[in-house]
C-alpha cells in the first residue's frame, strides 16, 4: 500500500509467525554525525534493528522508521537519512513502508521498527539451550570497538586495516541468511550480540536455566586486533556492535551444523559450551585455566 | 515471548492482512510534561498510534515502545510512562511487547510502533472513494484543540466543560471498535483525522482523484464550543487530535450504515461528499453557499 494511509499492510505466508523489533539510534549515544555521512546514519539504523530479526531466524518483510530532527538539521540531510533508510531496506530484503517525522529541540533521532515473517514455532530462542550445549558465534568479534576507538582517537589517517575496522562500526551487516540458515537447520537457541559476548552468552544461559563457560582463545577476532591492541580481549568479549549472532546447539548436532555451513555465510565457530551449573566462567582455552572477565568495553560513547 | 528476546512474535489469525505503524510523541511538540501525568504521557502515546490501526480497520495485536529520556529524567517517571503504555495497550486490547530505551540529551520521545490485523484485503484505504459518495465523521470535532487552548491560557480553573475539553486533548480515545465495525460493514474508504478535517478531507480526495465538499453546519462539534469560541469552525475543521475516523460510502450505503451504527459506538455524522471535481469546497451547509476556510488551528505548540 503506498504512502498516504495510515499504515503499512502486509499479507503474511501461510502457517508463519510475524516477529516484530524495534530499535533507536541516538545521536550522540548510538552514532556521531562526524563520523558518517546522514545516509550512513540511516543505513545503520535499519541494519542494527533488523539484526534482531537476524538473531529470531526472521526474513525481514517491512519497515517503518521514526526520524525525530532538530529544526535547524537541513533538508538534504534529512532526505540523505531517509535514502540510508530506504537502501539499506532493500540491501537486506525488505521494504521501508512509512514512518513519522517530527522536530525535536534535540539530537537527531532514528527510530527504526522491523516487521519479518518465520515459520510458526520456529522463531530462535535465547532460553532453548541445555546444559552441556556448544555455544557458537558467527563472523569475527571486536571489530566494531576497535573501528570506535579509532574514530574516537581522531587524529593521523588509518591504516587500511584500521579502516576496516571502522567500516564494522559504521556499516554493520544483519546476519539474516545466517539466522535464515540455523531454522533451516532445525536450530532453535540464538540471540544477538548487541551486549557482548560475556553479557549476551550469560543472559542466554540464565533465560535456558544453565551456566555457560568460555574459552577466550577459541573466540574468532577481528584481523588485526590481536597483535595491535593490548586489550583485545575486552574488545572480543565485550564489544556489542558486531551484530554477530550467538548460538547453542547440542554437542552431536554441532559437528553436522559446521560440517554443511555454507561458505557464503559469515563462519561459525564454537566459543565454549553451556553448562549445568550458573553463571559464566571465562578458561583461557578449552579445557585450560579460569581467568577473570575483562573490564566491560562501553558500548557507546555518550 | 517474554522479555530477553530480541523480538517479539505472534501467529496471525488465518487469512488476515497484518497492519504496522508507527508514531512518535514528542515533548514540547505532542505533548508538555507539566499538563500531564507521565502516566498519561504514555497513555496518550499508544492512543495515538493505535487510531492509525483503527483508521485501516485493524484489530490491535501487539505494540512496542522506545523511550528517549534525558539521563535527568527520574527513574520514577520512567516507570509511569511504562506503566501507561502497558496500560493503554491493555485498555485497548493488544500487549505490549518490548521496545528500547535509550538515554538523550533532549527532549522525552515516546515512540509506538502497533502492529495489527484485518481480513486479508480489507483494510480500510483512502484512495477507495468514488465521485458522489458521502462522506462521514465519528464523534465530535474541535473538542482537543479546544482543551489544548485552556490549557495554553494555564490561569483560572477550568469549567466542567472546559475538563472535558482538556480530557479530549490529554486522554484521546482511539476508535478501534468503530473501524472494525466500518470493514464488518463493507465499507472500504476511510482514514483518521490526523491533519483536520479540511485537510484529511482533501487528503482522501486526493488520492481517491476527486474533490470534496464539506458542509459546515453539519459538522458535529463537541459540546460548548460553538457558544464558547468565536473561532469554533477552525478548531472544528483543523483540528488534528481528536483522533476521530473519516469515512467515504456510496449515498445509497450511507443510509443503511447510518440506521445499523451501533448505540455504543461513537456517533457517526455525514458532513459533505466526495464530488467529480478536485480540490476542496466548503459550504455553510449542504446545498448552500461556498465560504472561505478557516485560518488552520495549528495542531502543535512547539
Amino acid at each position: 500500500m503506498g504512502n498516504g494511509d495510515d499504515g503499512a499492510v502486509w499479507h503474511p505466508g501461510p502457517d508463519v509467525d510475524v516477529v516484530l523489533s524495534q530499535d533507536a539510534c541516538v545521536e550522540g549515544v548510538d552514532f556521531v554525525r562526524r563520523w558518517s555521512s546522514p545516509q550512513l546514519v540511516g543505513r545503520r539504523a535499519v541494519a542494527a534493528a533488523l539484526s534482531d530479526l537476524a538473531a529470531m531466524g526472521a526474513r525481514p518483510v517491512l519497515c517503518q522508521a521514526t526520524l525525530c530532527a532538530p529544526g535547524t538539521a537541513r533538508l538534504a540531510d534529512v532526505l540523505a537519512i531517509h535514502r540510508g533508510l530506504a537502501e539499506a531496506a532493500a540491501e537486506f530484503g525488505c521494504v521501508l513502508a512509512g514512518g513519522d517525522l517530527s522536530a525535536v529541540d534535540g539530537p537527531l533521532v532514528v527510530d527504526v521498527t522491523v516487521c519479518g515473517e518465520v515459520a510458526a514455532g520456529r522463531a530462535l530462542r535465547r532460553d532453548r539451550g541445555t546444559g552441556g550445549d556448544a555455544l557458537l558465534v558467527t563472523g569475527c568479534l571486536g571489530g566494531a570497538t576497535a573501528g570506535l576507538r579509532r574514530l574516537l582517537a581522531d587524529a593521523d589517517p588509518a591504516t587500511d586495516g584500521e579502516q576496516l575496522w571502522i567500516e564494522r562500526q559504521l556499516r554493520p551487516v544483519p546476519r539474516i541468511a545466517e539466522g535464515l540458515h540455523l531454522v533451516a537447520d532445525g536450530v532453535t537457541c540464538a540471540g544477538d550480540l548487541s551486549d557482548g559476548l560475556l553479557l549476551d552468552a550469560q543472559r542466554t544461559a540464565g533465560m535456558s536455566g544453565c551456566g555457560v563457560e568460555l574459552w577466550l582463545d577459541h573466540v574468532p577476532t577481528e584481523p588485526g586486533i590481536r597483535e595491535a591492541i593490548a586489550d583485545w580481549p575486552a574488545l572480543a568479549l565485550g564489544g556489542g556492535e558486531d551484530f554477530e549472532l550467538l548460538v547453542a546447539v547440542p554437542q552431536a548436532a554441532a559437528g553436522p551444523l559446521l560440517s554443511s555451513w555454507p561458505p557464503g555465510l559469515a563462519p561459525l565457530t564454537v566459543v565454549g559450551a553451556l553448562t549445568t551449573g550458573s553463571g559464566v566462567r571465562l578458561l583461557d582455552r578449552r579445557g585450560g585455566s579460569e581467568i577473570p572477565p575483562p573490564p566491560a568495553a562501553s558500548r557507546h560513547f555518550g
